[in-house]
């Protein structure tokens, strides 16, 4: 995973303290023990900017990128909270990753910055 | 954009400290990056006066200018917030940008003063 | 408007605090810039009662008198609070206004006393 | 009004502070100014018995001889909470008077003891 | 009625504090002043376990016994907390019964141990 | 029941508190007093990891293994807050079983550790 | 019951076929067996006019009299039915009255003309 | 049981097909097979009369005749239909059974005359 | 699996064609690929009976005896109709079997006799 | 893609006629025009068997191909009921794809055989 791609703008209001929401219902990617095993997921960030917006398409491109890579549910959920956090270095994150059902089974993770 | 189209009213009853709520369903703009993707948003305006009013009719017009303005999400919310505080110099003010789906990513902004 | 519409009936209870709450849905009053513009809102009376109550047939005839008033929203609200205030003397009074979309914009104001 | 119907029976377990809540949702009496105006409310009381109970048939007889008394909204309210705690002597009680629309107009009233 | 048909089992786990809640849509007894009045309700049993658990095949026998058993919605309500008191000395217990209407009447009753 | 078939990953995340939300719809064992009769139940387990994760596909094969296992509802849930506490360490957990319903009774058990 | 109260005005329409829908949720009669057991209904009325339509406060009043009247439940459908078929001699008409609970029952009665 | 119990008063207004619907949500009988386990269910029947109509007071007593009756599900809808079908001869008559469930099995029957 | 645990009981009411819904929310067998891999459903069978009626416990033991058994979700579907009509000899069956989710696959399958 | 991935299994019950319905709300694809913007939906498959019937655990690896494929909306849903009918010789099948919304538009493609 190259978190390059991720691309910023400079927040022009960084003198208040606002709070953006972005949710992505189309998140996908490969399970670690089986790679014929896709896992999806909706993916929801909670953030309050400092001198950085996350650029949105940039955003999509970043997570499309998931698409090929076999993670786990809970590392997933923390490398996106890792990777926006290094490149917006906000001052407030949560990420929340709601996962679908396999085997059974549902699992939803959510982890917080600072 | 011209900030002068918004017009107020004056605030008869300033000696109390009282809410008002306005929805706009309807707000439209262009994405910065690509002038042929109209973006959508429903902005909600909560403030509580102090000696003017916002006149509601001219920020109608205020809004219908945003229509073949190229402006980012966060931009934009953040851009209504200040003029109004610029026209109306409220006790205080809430606005709050719901943006519809995008690339498959939604986006909610929202700032308040002071 | 002649707030002289409001009647009064004695308060038989006033050794207790209690707490009636009015729901008129069916408000309507003019624009004041464009008089062929009538505006509908539901207002919502809720008050703790002194030594009179409102006598409820008069406030049906007082909230009809608005019907050909030219008046902004804000001040119709403000208004309604302050001729009840005036009539009643209650411990306690808010009134919340809750005003129909115009031009694709919805407004709520709220108002309290003391 | 005969307040002597409501009948109680003896609370057997007054070494205990419990709640008891009884809706009647089929309470009518006549508006006090228009004897040809019925009212009709849903009636719900709230309390915490001392050593009485209120026995539910006696509740009902006294519920329905409102039926053909003329009396406003606040004093109906009023009324059942006092008749009851004279009845019962309870450690808490709560009367809320929900009355259906009149004139485009609905009514809330809500009793407090002690 | 004979509170010797509840029958309860070892907490295996009363070193810890947890909470079962135990609902029983199927309650229904005889009305005390009218024997071929019978009564429903639905009973909800909440507590926090000391060293004895309810056996749930016995709970189920004990409340098909109020079916020919005369008495009132706050003595069975306050009865079952009491019953099931004595048999589990619980750490917290709470009963509720919601009873169907009667009369155009319908009644919630609550009690709490300790 | 053995409890080794759990497996766990390495949390490589363990600098952080974040929350793990696992539900399992599929619960099923056997009533102790009569083993032809399964019971079925919804498992929710909530937990803050510590250095080890729950291996999801290992947590199916552990659940799969109480279908032929007689044991309570009350004893279930702890034995499954307990199994996993031992296998994760974790900072936090709380197990909850939703059970359904038998001879007219139903039932939720909800346990905590620490 | 005097059924002359019913006043009608010229349905001035009557060269086109179209549906009236009157709902009465506060209707309310005697219990032919225990005048001490009023009765409560909600009574919808759908009719298509022919030369006469259904003047509503005469409709009022004509509903308010069957408060002091012993009538059974399908009596009271039917005769509304009746007397409203004999005053506006309508090309079509439905009354539906859904009666409140009593003694546990629940009783809905429609009837039809022609 | 006996179904004399069932009174019927006379339709004064057999000259219409209309329709009655009556809800029993209280109904509840013994198994044959386990005297100890009492079933439950939602009855309702649905008829138009021909020259009788059911006393409401005495299909209470009828419904509460069955609560220390041994009877299977299908059998008791078969037998209320019967009943009923002699006491009034109607034009047209269906019971519906709806179950609770028993054994995690739920059961709903459904019986038409003629 | 041995279909002679259906046990019938003869139906008095056989003049009538009448319709038994019976629901089963917890049907649970094993996958014939994976043993390890147990199936959930839920299964509705609805039938006309004529003769013979079906005796519930001996349907629930029968639905208990699959859940050792290796059955595709289609045949296990197939395999309830067969054996109730061969038990029965019903005037009209469907079987519905409504299976969870596998894999990121859900299923149905509806199958009719005659 | 190679459609030589759906196996199959003998339908037993090629005596009656039934209907299989299957949900794949987790299907993904890729964009023909951009390689980077992949493509979400929930495809159904409605089927009566002849002979042969889906293994599940095929059709979701089949599905799974799908995921780095670059095709269009029509041509998938086409292509899954070409290679199911190839492989299954079904006596009927639909299959219908509920598209997830690109650029503000959502699609429904819908096909049958024969």
């Amino acid at each position: 995973m190259d978190n390059e791609i991720l691309k910023t703008i400079p927040n022009e209001d960084e003198n208040k303290d606002y709070t953006i929401e972005i949710t992505i219902p189309e998140f996908t990617c490969l399970c670690p023990e089986k790679r014929d095993q896709p896992d999806f997921a909706e993916i929801t960030v909670t953030y309050v900017p400092d001198q950085r917006l996350i650029e949105l398409k940039s955003l999509k491109y970043y997570i499309v990128n998931f698409r090929d890579k076999e993670i786990y549910h809970e590392k997933a959920t923390n490398r996106i909270l890792d990777d926006l956090v290094a490149a917006l270095e906000p001052r407030y994150m949560k990420v929340k990753g709601d996962w679908k059902i396999r085997g059974g089974i549902k699992t939803i993770v959510e982890v917080e910055y600072p």
